[in-house]
């Protein structure tokens, strides 16, 4: 990771992830300032009117870099699947516990976590929706910008830049030694499979009533768990405790139901 | 929303003067920057297609109060005369033996202007030509952007925003927001409560093996867990995803094992 790092900044910068864009031109006012602040991997999800677009490239003033390796995926949660730290830029205040960050204190733990090797990601949501709460809660913290109240309507391109700003910025000052010397937190891919599994056990025990709030429901058990931001090791503990529980004791009742009926056919 | 902003922050916020803008869309996306991060007073230094131009306000999303009360100027000096304290911001290198500022920098000193009652401004050069240095000359400093030296290409509006985000941050001169504004964490009694309990229901399914790993095991759960912080809220909720694990699915199969029963016995 360091021997990489050295090289260039933007190899392990934070990844930019924006679902949903609706205009072309926003696309490639991100690619620019992107461009600007030393990130360059783009990903979008679910751009509304498909990719690739001429006017991205039109717009993005020579910044073509980040759009012509842009990937395009059908979910966020696909989308972050590889990545171990995300963070979500939203104003709208959300039903989630999730920590509420600035764009400056958010630059610091991407710079830490950069430093520590892990890849990173910045989620944005597109012009008109924003994020659904689902896919904010698949993120360790959300990223809100200081702004006036009383005009809150904040450009996409201009949220990017500035938490690219801060990001680039922040680059120097070199972040302090690495503050986790274990195992590195889960990929989003892992976490997704370990909640889904908790998730298919509990359905299974009748744990999501009344089933209109299962989504809800779920929201909340997925962002609590993932601020404790499970190692790989540990997702696989969790899912053992998730199996154990749930089979567990299903065996212990099954043995006794069998002895039970056992005692009863012997009669 | 325009007479209240006429009252407070904006009143004494620093003016932004343009010089030279050439598309009306940029002038009005400055507008909106200038809305998201507390400034109203517009400037233009002879915009290249005239003024009003109607496009400004179609870019502007609403922020229409810059570009109402925008005043047209014939020169730099005309439109920063009443100004006490005026940065340039400009990337290029210049002659000029002038203190060069980061926006961080600059937002700080203009703060403490505005505090001692001076009318402030940032000036602004336009898209293609920037500024001229004798303009830059009449200025009491440069602020200069940080940005990768790879890729200089700044758009306009993006220029304004960096240091009206500076501006902005730089009033709420707050301490960085709550980690958490919702319920505090749960105290450590509520917490080895929910430890205890799920242990409990672990070791009923034959988790803990080999029994002599058991402490080892026991820890390394409650570590991971005691990183999420949940609160008291989420230790009921987490006790009842235990409890709907292991009895749910108990039940079940209690249920099947009854059923089988039955039939054994009818046989």
């Amino acid at each position: 990771m360091a021997e990489t790092s050295a090289q260039t900044p933007a190899a392990t910068a934070p990844v930019v992830i924006l679902n949903a864009p609706q205009l072309a031109e926003n696309i490639g006012a991100v690619a620019r300032v992107m461009a600007n602040f030393g990130l360059s991997e783009l990903r979008l999800v679910n751009p509304r009117d498909g990719w690739p677009q001429e006017r991205a490239w039109a717009s993005a003033s020579g910044a073509d870099w980040p759009l012509n390796a842009a990937k395009v995926f059908q979910s966020v949660s696909e989308a972050i699947a590889d990545l171990r730290l995300v963070y979500a830029t939203t104003a709208r205040p959300r039903e989630l516990q999730l920590p509420i960050l600035t764009p400056r204190r958010a630059a610091a733990d991407l710079r830490q976590a950069t430093a520590d090797g892990l890849r990173t990601g910045l989620l944005f949501g597109g012009e008109r929706a924003g994020l659904e709460t689902a896919d904010v809660a698949l993120c360790q913290a959300v990223v809100t910008i200081p702004i006036d109240p009383r005009f809150r309507s904040l450009n996409l391109a201009q949220a990017v830049a500035i938490n690219g700003y801060e990001w680039w910025t922040f680059a120097l000052d070199a972040p302090p030694p690495a503050f986790r010397d274990g195992a590195p937190p889960a990929d989003s891919a892992t976490l997704l499979g370990f909640y889904e599994h908790l998730e298919r056990e509990l359905d299974a025990a009748g744990f999501f009533h009344p089933p209109e709030k299962t989504p809800s429901m779920v929201q909340n058990l997925r962002s609590a768990l993932g601020r404790a931001r499970f190692t790989d090791q540990e997702v696989r503990t969790f899912r053992g405790v998730v199996t154990a529980l749930s089979r567990g004791r299903g065996k212990v009742l099954e043995k006794l139901a069998k002895k039970k009926a056992g005692e009863e056919a012997a009669k």
